[in-house]
């Protein structure tokens, strides 16, 4: 087997690229995942796999992976140590207009807290995410690995210019209308969770169909925006658990609960 | 005024130091915070302020500040980009057994989970965290900076080698004897979560008097460890003022609710 040694080979930069250019993943449509874990679970999510690099003797070799130096790994790679296997996959098409249970993320700056969100919302039964302003590329590395493969199922919208006809809430720290303990969510909604440091901009706190808060002890001013919207996608999804425990719906909730 | 200028000053080869030597943090008993804010949340929480450098020019100079250039503030910091007010202060001492509500980190890697549990900890009344095994230094910058304050406040406790006569709750992914849904937390306990790959140590699952699941869609493994966190720190504080609204209970909760 042929082992890739030169920087200069196009896999190899293309690759490198992918991993510290949003504006050329935009273009290419493609992004950077790392390691044997995330492999695995872009092929249990019928993920789009374009390309596949593994350290020459890496052991089961993947099927059409190029073998590459460990020189070059660390090379492709944006993290401080370099996993034996890095690919690429496709960015997920939009499938028709956004629905069901979203989270809308407004100025999210920091990756890991994106891709935090978007593995909490997999894991509490959202259907996607819509990304307003500007927020981290839920394609950069940091927010792919923080995502722990939810970036492969979660629909994924960019400020959409309709939005879509359903409750809007949004997740305040103060002048709340209501708190998280008297709010119950309905079948679909979006719930829109705002900048670390400055929250939710007041365009969309004035189009609120609600705007709640999550109480806290006196003296805490906030907490981290991952787990704002960790504790109000809970209260989302374990509302639904008990309605559908006690027979009010059925269709949706855990198979392993 | 006079502008210390050299890195070979004692104070600025201190405070680079506590920015980037655990032992170093250990032995002084006093770590690294950055930022104006930070310094607010300080003085506010009563901490003991040991040592304050500012860039020459800052407004307001805080007291018994020592100015410095701005070359030297980005020496000390291990961010990035330095802010204009870098402090030391002393780690507070442990007051006594551990007691009330804690939160027991076992193996937690990353600085910025322990800080963010931290931060939500406090958000959620909380009365300390225990540190166990090899978890990330809470007084690491990193964990200082993600628990926005709560360092100043929290009680922190090591390993202690009487655990507290409190019940012990694990955090676990699975075979988990009851769920969040059907759990009810007492006044007083212990909630335990483990490192952010290989959950909670066997020995702490054994001991602990019942272990808790988060219910979650099929085919998501997991969450984030400082977001599990957070959903069952809210289960215990919303459990709570649930209570204090029934007017079961009233000496705790929030203020501001």
């Amino acid at each position: 087997m042929e082992i890739i040694k030169s920087r200069q080979n196009k896999l190899i930069a293309h690759l490198r690229k992918l991993g510290t250019d949003g504006d050329y993943r935009r273009k290419s449509g493609e992004f950077l995942c790392q390691g044997l874990k995330l492999y695995n679970e872009a092929l249990a999510s019928g993920a789009e796999i374009r390309s596949v690099i593994a350290e020459s003797g890496f052991e089961p070799f993947p099927d059409g992976a190029a073998a590459v130096t460990r020189e070059l790994l660390e090379y492709v790679s944006p993290m401080k140590s370099a996993p034996e296997l890095i690919f690429s996959c496709a960015a997920r098409r939009e499938l028709g207009p956004p629905r069901g249970r979203l989270v809308l993320l407004e100025n999210m700056q920091d990756p890991g807290n994106v891709g935090t969100v978007m593995r909490t919302a997999r894991a509490f039964g959202m259907d996607g995410v819509i990304l307003a302003g500007e927020c981290a590329d839920p394609y950069n590395p940091k927010s792919v690995r923080a995502s722990m493969g939810a970036v492969f199922s979660l629909d994924l919208f960019y400020s959409p210019e309709e939005r879509p006809a359903l409750p809007l809430y949004a997740a305040a720290l103060s002048d709340a209308a209501v708190t998280a303990l008297d709010f119950e969510f309905p079948e679909e909604f979006i719930l829109a969770i705002g900048n670390e440091g400055h929250g939710l901009s007041d365009k969309i706190l004035a189009e609120a169909d609600a705007v709640i808060k999550i109480p806290m002890e006196s003296g805490s001013e906030s907490l981290n925006a991952a787990a704002a919207a960790a504790v109000l996608m809970w209260e989302a999804y374990s509302g639904e658990l008990k309605q559908r425990k006690s027979g009010r719906i059925g269709s949706r909730g855990p198979e392993n609960g």
